[in-house]
Order: structure tokens, then sequence, then C-alpha cells
């Protein structure tokens, strides 16, 4: 059950039962009722992943950092040079980055998948070499990837899911590396929520004003370049989706959206990242809506597309500290705040249990 | 060094010289400059604490829950019966709270503190008997305490706060079970921070739209009853604090204040949880200003005086997640976060190290 076709068609929704069974159980915990705020709502969403109440532990978790280069790049939207996407993968794959340090700290491994990647890496740990191209092409110009490129990527993340849930993964989190990738963020979240360019394009790890207003009327060029109108409608249907990742995603967006699908299929949760997971999660719920069920934000980023990505999701960020790194630190430090509230349905007595009083009502 | 003086007296303030080392490290590790938000603010004030940069990692956690009774309670101020916070203490100390399911989570240590229980509890695993009174007098009707039971009360914090560092203790989290304490806290914080009662007055553990205006009419009884007029000047100096806290608050709200002083004295950081413990590091504050360099603000919860009380310290909330629970919750689920943004400054390489090449200015 790899390719996306037969992945998309095993996605089921989240289960009802289970949910209100967990419902009830927190009620008869040890706490005030919703006295746990947002914690309660995962903790439920977690027994309706996985079908049963009280939810398995999400432990350990898998962090997949998918590394890729933009065509777009070219066109002055970044003050880095594209070179670092494929230093930061050699900093991964030696453990040296905030990304590494974070996965130590909630106990998370951490797998590089290299999906495009505009240099020749060599094999390391934790690399796993899954090329489809030497970056992306110019979407500013035309079309980032062929369908058959985009369609290459999202198998690649299918693959990578399934390959860290066999290997004893129980929560995923998603990753990037990618120097220009908050301008196809940026893109496509125009593209699949309809709003302005200038409303879901942020500084990305740092430009100033002038190169500012040039990444927006860039990102503009590029929904021209590619028939798609600004803030208009929304792609309809899995196979407009498909076409609007190809027009002026990456391939890591490509991948993560896949990534999102293969734990859905797999019924496991995947803790979303930050800007580059939103666009890419858009991307899996165009092409099936019930895998947004599987999905945790974990966090919200200094983009402002970020916000913009997670409101048309229905998703509710757990931590909120102003970071805009990427690689995957958001979604790690969100882990221990999920698994936490699972923790609670296994380990927290009842009332009775307790001999505890409730609340007299 | 336990006395209430001597430990105000060997409070230093946090140093200067390791956080701008720190602030200048943060910018040569391998990620743009700020992308970790908060927690950079975080890893600098560590490095301020401890005097050194990089700081210690923040591990092991300690977690003490401070518990009492108050006799504002008879003022129908709560929906839940006196008795369940001695029932609280039992569930602790067996290890079935949300607080020791927390604990687990994040390798911290528990520790129950009975600072003024109305009941004689049994002796415990992980219980402290320190019992200053059965409960605190009725606030409402005039000094909740004597100025000596106050006393007590912060000297017993500090002593915890010192066995706790001397057992192995890195990082303090403060914790708190007492029914009716929101009432006491909401009083402090008026008296702390010159606002008036409804707006720093919650709904607690749950009451309903008509006992919330009862508690409100409560809270400002108890600061007529006290001599302290609502909306207007904060107490000015240590002494007036010392009346205060003894007219208005409850043993554990001292005891929480003392626990701050001791881990300030003892330059380990403190993370404090939601409104009781916001409430409590006012009155540190008051008694020794430099105190609050060494509070972390773990959580923001759900009761609206504790936005005013972290507005009032200088404080920014790690976590945001609508909690209004209590018993240290809120602070436990911060403590990876914190000990996240040590961990970088140990284990993320930098630019030159790794090779990478920093964006080009």
């Amino acid at each position: 059950m790899t390719s996306l076709g037969e992945t998309i068609g095993a996605i089921r929704p989240v289960e009802p039962g289970p949910m209100t069974e967990a419902r009830a159980y927190q009620d008869r915990l040890t706490k005030p009722s919703g006295s746990l705020g947002v914690l309660e709502d995962v903790a439920v969403r977690l027994a309706g992943i996985a079908g049963t109440c009280p939810p398995p532990l999400p432990v350990p978790a898998a962090l997949a950092i998918f590394a890729a280069d933009h065509g777009v790049h070219a066109q002055g939207v970044s003050p880095w040079p594209q070179e670092v996407t494929a230093q930061m993968v050699a900093n991964f794959t030696a453990g040296g980055a905030v990304a590494n340090a974070f996965a130590a700290e909630v106990g998370a491994s951490v797998t590089v998948v290299d999906v495009g990647v505009a240099a020749d890496l060599a094999p390391a740990p934790r690399l796993l070499a899954r090329k489809v191209a030497y970056g992306t092409a110019d979407l500013s110009q035309g079309p980032a990837m062929t369908r058959e490129q985009a369609t290459a990527a999202l198998t690649a993340g299918i693959e990578v899911a399934r390959d860290l849930v066999d290997a004893g993964g129980r929560c995923l989190v998603t990753g990037d590396m990618g120097i220009a990738n908050t301008t196809a963020s940026a893109a496509l979240i125009c593209a699949f929520t309809g709003r302005p360019a200038a409303g879901v394009t942020g500084r990305g790890t740092g430009v100033d004003d002038t190169t500012y207003e040039h990444k927006i009327e860039i990102v503009r060029r590029g929904l021209r370049a590619n028939g798609i109108t600004e803030a208009a409608a929304v792609p309809a249907g899995p196979d407009e989706a498909l076409r609007v990742l190809a027009a002026v995603g990456g391939l890591e967006h490509a991948a993560i959206a896949g990534f999102v699908l293969g734990a859905a299929a797999a019924r496991v949760p995947v803790i979303l990242d930050g800007v580059i997971a939103g666009a890419a999660a858009l991307v899996a719920g165009a092409l099936a809506p019930d895998a947004i069920g599987y999905c945790l934000a974990g966090h919200r980023s200094a983009e402002p597309g970020h916000a913009v990505a997670l409101a048309h999701l229905g998703l509710d960020p757990l931590v909120d500290l102003r970071l805009r790194l990427g690689e995957g630190t958001g979604g790690l430090l969100a882990h221990p705040l999920v698994s936490a509230a699972a923790r609670v349905m296994h380990e927290v007595a009842t009332f009775d249990s307790a001999g505890v009083a409730d609340k007299g009502e």
C-alpha cells in the first residue's frame, strides 16, 4: 500500500465512538471538568486516531526532515545561498542542528530524506536518498514540477511514513529544509485557501523590506504563470490539487503531504511543524480530506501564512513561541504535550477510585 | 540560610555578563538569528541565573505541591467541599493525580507539602508535614493569617526549595492545592497590582454566574476588612508586603513565595505554574525584587488574574493551552521547553564548526 491512490483509498475518518468514550472518561478523572483545556481535545483526538480509548501513548516519536531546493531561489527571495540546504543536511546527519537537540530532548529519532537537494550528497547515517530532481524549476516562470515529479515525491513521503511506523514510531513529526521554501509555501497557501499573496507571505528566515515586497510579487507572478487566480477559488478535487502542487509547490512540500497521508493510512498521529508543513497539509487535505483528522498542529510559527493555513485546516496550535526555524523544531517541542495528554488517560485516578469528592452539583 | 531575612539578603540580581555572552553565542549557532523566538530569551535568562554560559541543563526538575485550606471557603466561593484538599493530597502521594502523570512525563520528582490543610494527614511517601495552621481564617472578615503564620509558611517554602536543590534538583516547579485558593489569589493580585477585583477574579475550577458575582464581592469585602483600598496603590516595601500577604493570602501562597525566594537564593530557575503561583510571585517580588529574575512563567492559565500578574511581573508565559487545574501542571509542561532552550546552547553546531554558510549580509 504505497501508491498514492492506494494510500488515499486506505484513509478512514477518525473514529467517533472512542472519541465520545474519551470525552466521557476525562470527566471521571480527578480534575475539574475541562480543566486541561486544549490537552483534553488532544487526548480525544488521539482516541479517534487509534480507534481505542484510552489511546496508546504516542511514543516514541519519529521525525523526518524532507530536504529539497527551489528554482525560485534564483529570483532573490532569500538572503541565504542555496548551498545551505545541502550544508544543513550534513549538519542534521552529523547531529549538530537544533532539530537534533530538540529530538534528543523529546526522545525522537531523526531521519533526513533528500527528495530534491540540488547537489549530490554523500551517503550518511540517518540520510535516505530519495532524490526526485536536483531542485524544482522556477515557479515564477511556470510549473515547478511535472505531475510525475510531484507524484514521486508524494510517494517518497508515503513510504517514509510507512517505514517509520513499521520501525516502531508511534507519532510522526514533519520536518523540512529548503532554502526559499517559504516562497513556495506562500504560493501554495494562496492557492489552497483563496487568500491574497500579501496576507500569507512572510519574511522567512530574515528578508529585509525591499526583498519582502519583491517576494510577494514573485508569489503573485508564480500564481499568474501557472494559471492560478489570486484570491479566488481553491482547487476543486484531487486532480486539480495535484496540478497546483506541481505548479507552485516544492519537492519537500509534496513529500510532507505524502508523509501526512501515510500517517493517516497507518492510523498514527502526525505532528505538523510550521508553515511548510501547514502548506503541505493543505495539499494532503485536498487529496484526502479525512487525513486532516490525524494531524496535530505542533506550533504556530511567526510566518503569517501559517496561521492562515491552520485556520483553514481547523487546527489549534499547541506551542506558540515565535519560532521561525523549521526543521521540525516546533513539532518536536509539541510532542511532550501530546504525550502528556495521552498519559493522563492511562495514569490518572478517577474520583471513585481515589475517594475524592466530585464537585457538588 | 533559612530565615526569611537571611534568604532575602542572599538574593543577587541575575548576572548580565553571561546573558550578553549567551545572546552573542545564539547568533553563532546554525540557525537564523532570532529564529528560536521566546526560547532564545529563556536560554539567555538561564545563563544569567546560573552565572555561566552555556547555562547548565535545568535537569532534573523538582515539583513541590504546597497544600492548604482557606477560611474564606465558608463564604461559598467554590462548588467543591473543603475536604477535597486533603483528598487530593492523598491522591498526589498515591501518584494518581494529573500532576503525577505530567511529572512522570517530564522526569520531575514530586514532593507534597502540607503547610495548612484543615485535617490531620497520615504520614505518606512524598509528603512533608510542615503544617502552620488548620487552614487560614476567613479573609473576608479580617486577616487570614497572623504575621507569624505567614512568616512560618514563607520559611517552610524556603526550606523546601533549599532541600530540593541540595537533593540535586536543578529546576524547581511550583505547585498548589487548596480549595478556594483562587479567591485568595484574586485578593492578592488586586492588592499587589492595584487592579480592581472584577478584572482579576475568575471562575476557578468551575463556578456559575451567581457564585462568580458573589466571589468578586467577597474579594472586595476581604480588601475592605483588611484596610486595603481597591484599585489603589500597591504595598510599599517588604514590611507592608508581609502584612498584605498575611491579610488576604493563603498559607500555600506564603510557602510558594518562600519557595521562589529559596530558588533565587540558590541561583536555580523556578518555573511558576498558574494563578496561585503568579499571586505568590507578586509577594516574592515585593519582598525581594531581584527574585523575579529567577522565575520563568510556565503557562498562562484561563484565570484572568493570572495574565494581570504575569504582565505586572514582566514574564512571558511558555505554554498557553487554556489549562485551569493548578497542582503545578502548567509549570511541568513548560519544563521540556526550558530544557530544550538550554540544550541548544550545548549541542548545536556553530556556522564555523559545521561548515554552513551564514546569511550573506
